[in-house]
């Protein structure tokens, strides 16, 4: 009966409190209250919405559902980047090795590929070996000895808010800014976090298209985080276009450590740069933004940061070769470049259908348990803005055989859009909120 | 996929077209759509609204998941009764044999109670012997024979609505009037109706206590009916006291019995006859209101309606002796006159406190496959109005033993509120909503 009482009052507009969170939170992930329950309330929760004190109540409840990762002992300062998802979006595996290597701790937690966005845990075990579900005792042994660990959600970790997640995929309940927010916060905060910088993506390729609804995403994890001892500082970067050059599995990979070697492109670069200053100031291991930024480039020239890769990689069973020769990463049996049709101005890139070519490659999935080939994808070179003639190439096409390098063909003529004007991209780092609210971002 | 569709865009306000009702109505009723999805898309609807044309096609979409009743070969005109439900509601009882012994085919189709209200199929199965669960085919003999036959939703029946009626149920979705008037209308036009009057209820027992929602029901109901040959009118009656004297099963048997004899209580056969007249001009079998209520006295007054009753108890396997000896009946255990605790005005009978004294006693449900034991209950001979004496009987408790007369006694003393001033109730029968609009009534 308490289950429906609380579906009628958030129908009807009300509030639940904080103890009728908790009940229902764990009668949940017990299996006390249905999933049909649960779904009504949910879509009641998404259109009547949560304010402030319920959005707390529910990611505080989902965390006591399950376990948290105790890492008082390791370091004063853990922190964490979180992404909203996008396409090419390989950070997170440039940028736990590098802050990790200047003195803060990094328990990353990440997610899998779902629709059009890959994941961070699809892209590192497309690396031999290489193995993301460590439980959270082998996990906390790592960050105490190489200040990171690169794991997925273990079923130890926030048991509601894993089920919970599946059912808001199924019943159009994803894209609600406090839900949302508790969920990404309930795993976060298991982590044991004291900072976390948010990467919230903008733009048609983005979970979020609307600046708005980003920014307002940003502010309620702020002040979850404010509630729960963790702060939190979000930047808003563009996804109007993938991210670097490469889109898929282990492209990625070698793209991310080219990054830590120093050549990754310049937009990969930047954002990485841009997320990284933030984390160390927010851990404490650097003054400024501006010195954090000239420690991560002397970690990298020296060679720091790709070495502290290749430990964790090593820690967690992969072949360490991969960071001195990527082609010991699985490589494509197809390839072929794609050429421009005409020539013109480089007017879009567009993230959504570059993902889709992924999933239609084998790279990327539709269902939770596809498989995935760690094999397939692009790696596009043209950037929106840039003129190109015809015939020159824009990309090249990593596919399993010939017919998957037709539809990566078929993918990437409805991605990069040709034209004799465009209007500028978005840009790369536009905003950033802290709790002081919303700046337009100032490097 | 189709359903998260669907469910996205009702959740945004969007309609759903009569195709898509189809399909999802169809695939929810064979499993294909899950109960958390259907649970989704039904809070959707109950925050968002239905329009006229998707409440149409719902209710048509469960129509064609089951069977219907094909009584075109019986009579021309088809006519039930529906009531929104109450507490001492048995005019079904009276009014099917009424209009059916008057040459209108009655195929009255009825549910159980739940909550504070009685459902006519407990009330029916009281009579010893009396089965409700006839197939589709045994109640189409029985109407062609008998002009009425009263039963309960078989699984032939709209399955779809059944099972999106317990979910409902489950999930704070039930209160929605374009969902109350789909599935009253895809059960009513599985009777194959060529006409049907709504007994709205309105006041503090009543399902939809406010007037206008009441009426908003009734629209909805009538353009339903429009929409598929069936012609609607419906009635605004009180329900902020009990309807009749008797509240408990087998109580309400007897009760029907003396009204079918002439001697029921005024207001039971106020509304009795006052439906009884929409039904019979619906069913043209009379030129008019006036002419069809003397039809009825004169069928009372006969023994008609009274003998046709006994026939159609004995075809359903009951014991047609109840007609002439209510002691047929099964009888309480433990009785006790209830006696007014001061003098006074009768200032308030309140139903939901009978009604819930009823199931305190036994005599109701609290869950749908609770037993119901048909002999407890009361009579409440006092009405909202009444000068009372102190002591002055008001009613008589019928109880299974001296634990449930203690119950019972403790119900009245909640439901019948004696004061020195009062409010008048109600009146009885207040509207008249017909395609022409809502009208007040004039009897």
């Amino acid at each position: 009966m308490l289950a429906q009482r609380l579906i009628e009052r958030k129908r009807d507009g009300g509030r639940i409190e904080p103890g009728e969170w908790r009940a229902l939170t764990l009668a949940y992930a017990t299996g006390h209250v249905p999933d049909y329950q649960m779904a009504a309330l949910l879509m009641a929760a998404f259109i009547r919405g949560l304010d402030a004190r319920e959005t707390s109540a529910l990611t505080e409840a989902m965390l006591a559902t399950g376990s948290t990762l105790d890492l008082t002992h390791v370091s004063a300062a853990r922190v964490d980047k979180h992404s909203t998802g996008g396409v090419g979006d390989k950070v997170s595996l440039v940028l736990a090795p590098l802050v990790a290597c200047l003195g803060v701790a990094v328990p990353m937690m990440s997610g899998r590929g779902l629709g059009h966005t890959g994941g961070t845990l699809d892209k590192l075990e497309s690396i031999p070996g290489f193995r993301t579900d460590l439980s959270l005792a082998a996990a906390r042994a790592q960050v105490e000895r190489l200040g990171c660990a690169l794991i997925g959600q273990t079923s130890e970790i926030a048991p509601a808010d894993r089920k919970m997640y599946a059912l808001r995929d199924a019943t159009a309940t994803v894209e609600s800014v406090p839900l949302i927010a508790s969920s990404i916060m309930s795993k976060k905060l298991a982590e044991g976090l004291t900072g976390l910088v948010l990467d919230v993506k903008r733009g048609s390729g983005a979970f979020l298209p609307e600046l708005q609804r980003g920014v307002e995403l940003a502010e309620t994890m702020i002040a979850l985080g404010a509630d729960h001892g963790c702060a939190v500082v979000a930047l808003v970067t563009a996804m109007d276009r993938p991210l670097g050059r490469a889109c898929g599995n282990a492209l990625e990979v070698e793209e991310a450590i080219a990054a830590l070697k120093g050549e990754g492109p310049p937009d990969l670069m930047n954002v990485t740069y841009a997320l990284g200053a933030e984390m160390l100031v927010l851990g404490a291991a650097a003054p400024s933004r501006d010195a954090a930024r000239r420690a991560m480039e002397v970690a990298i020239s020296s060679g720091r940061a790709a070495e502290k890769f290749q430990q964790i990689i090593e820690a967690q069973g992969g072949n360490p070769a991969v960071v001195d020769d990527p082609a010991a990463l699985p490589q494509a049996l197809a390839c072929e470049l794609y050429a421009a049709p005409r020539r013109g101005l480089v007017a879009r890139v567009e993230p959504r259908a570059v993902g889709r070519g992924v999933v239609a490659l084998g790279g990327g999935r539709t269902r939770i348990d596809d498989p995935v080939d760690p094999t397939v994808g692009f790696v596009i070179t043209a950037k929106p803005g840039d003129w190109v003639e015809a015939g020159e190439p824009l990309a090249t096409i990593f596919a399993r055989d010939h017919a998957g390098v037709v539809e990566g063909r078929a993918a990437l003529r409805q991605a990069i859009v040709i034209a004799d004007e465009a209007d500028p991209p978005l840009p790369l780092i536009s905003h950033r909120v802290t709790t002081a609210g919303v700046e337009l971002y100032d490097p």
